[in-house]
């Protein structure tokens, strides 16, 4: 019976990680729209870039990306030239990560082999087997990343899922994201001992549970003084009682606009996830005709009533 | 002013990706809850699992995947034995990718060293400078994989975003690509020549755009040959193309649920993302008031003029 306590294993999946590229070498083999996408990829993530292709393989956008942003660490205007391309002989290091997004299949399949004899991660655009990881579709919000994969079976509908949730996300997000981890930097220079550190993540849980995600993204680096206050006492201060005595003194600028108003009365609401917009309009409806009704029958039933009076 | 055309480079970021491990193996150091999490992660991705801990410091579910579910590969009830246990003198394979969750922060830091050293990514429980990756917060609908990363920000409003996601996503996405994903290869049987690829592509991603997503989930085996019959004159069939005849033999059978109904009415329609359902109810109950009051001021109205006859 325990057993139903724990989650089923379920086979057929990829396991979704966030490399960490940070100082880490990249090598990208191709220059057309799909190289972009990749180059985009790997310098979100702060790489050291190597592209090789010859520039009159270039799409438009690599093009931009070399010659006016000039995000590409080290460009060679050339094809690929061999194994020890991966060896990086002009600094010794080798690559830590090998993509490929051209047409030459028989190329794209010898440089997989390098790159696995040598142990380094790559990904050959379009070919599965020729992958150590998969792409998929990606939402970046600052701090703030999603990726929707199906595991190569439906890219078209991926994208859709994609657009989905890029809706249903909360549109100050990525400030919340900020800001909690700002509070956090530091809570951990408040109390740096690493004994205290599930103490820590209990007392963040606590703040991301009083504070909406507005009053989150909203919170000021003095709102963070105040809240690190109750840390030693062991308590979180809401956003009222951190935020009650300016309301007092500077009503006008600390008065919540409509649509905080909004998200304070009805943002919080359990329904609200649960309930949809045709279902809440018909309830709606019901409720204003119902109302409408009982008023004008109530006002005609008065009016019977006094005209009965003699 | 071309620039303005391609996304701004952001840096930050971790590369997300979906590692596949089908046929990798993978070690995992620990036994605690965050080893349960780990191992479901890896499991779910069909690697080839050992785990070494001490069987005292198992926690309940990694005794209950060890041995009642029995999906834990290899496993060795001790403590770590150094840094040949990399090499898995066993079979001579070297391991692919190790992750510890253990308390002993020296030895974590050892492995750490050990693992890449021999060049296999690793990642150290709780410890961000001893992880080539990091793990996010993850949904899992059969095909559909989401994954949820803060860069170690807020790993609570990570886990709250997911949870508005989750709320977020079509019920039937996972069966939708299933389907996909069978209609798909059955394309590739019918039409296999690589240089189709782009073509095959552009008619699969016309299938998901003329097939909602109820529509999809509910795709048969038969209607996909219904549908594939569309491939050679470059179109793609509707679902009532498809489906017309059927309703007309059997339309008992083929009658719509409520559901269905809802959905085909009301489940493309472009406002149901953009309204809220507050704003629908308070739409829906001002123009059910107006209703209710114009019906009952005409009625007044109507009755005023009867009486004003002699």
């Amino acid at each position: 019976m325990a057993a139903k306590e724990y989650h089923e294993i379920v086979p057929g999946a990829g396991l979704i990680l966030s490399w960490q590229l940070k100082g880490k070498k990249v090598l990208l083999v191709g220059g057309g729209p799909v190289a972009a996408g990749r180059l985009v990829n790997v310098k979100d993530a702060d790489a050291h870039l190597t592209v090789i292709c010859p520039s009159s393989g270039l799409c438009g956008e690599m093009k931009h990306r070399i010659y006016t942003e000039n995000v590409v660490d080290v460009y060679h205007d050339r094809l690929f030239g061999g194994a020890s391309e991966l060896d990086a002989p002009e600094d010794g290091r080798r690559f830590d990560m090998v993509l490929t997004a051209i047409d030459d299949a028989e190329l794209s399949r010898s440089i997989c082999h390098m790159a696995r004899a040598r142990k380094i991660p790559v990904n050959v655009a379009d070919v599965p087997p020729e992958c150590d990881f998969y792409f998929g579709s990606l939402i970046r919000r600052g701090p703030l990343q999603v990726m929707v994969s199906t595991g190569g079976k439906g890219p078209k509908i991926a994208s859709q899922t994609r657009r989905v949730i890029e809706r249903a996300l909360p549109e100050n997000i990525d400030n919340a994201i900020e800001r909690v981890g700002k509070l956090r930097a530091k809570l951990r220079e408040v109390a740096p001992e690493q004994k205290q550190g599930p103490k820590r993540m209990r007392w963040m849980i606590d703040v991301c549970e009083k504070w909406s995600l507005d009053q989150l993204s909203d919170m000021t680096d003095d709102d963070m003084e105040e809240i690190l206050k109750g840390w030693k006492k062991g308590t979180v201060p809401t956003y009222r009682q951190v935020r009650g005595i300016k309301w007092k003194i500077i009503p006008f600028i600390a008065l919540p606009t409509a649509k905080q108003i909004n998200k304070s009365l009805f943002g919080t609401c359990p329904v609200v996830g649960a309930i949809s917009p045709w279902l809440s309009g018909v309830l709606g409806a019901t409720a204003g005709a119902a109302v409408a009704s009982a008023f004008f029958v109530l006002r005609s039933q008065t009016r019977h009533s006094l005209m009965s009076v003699p």
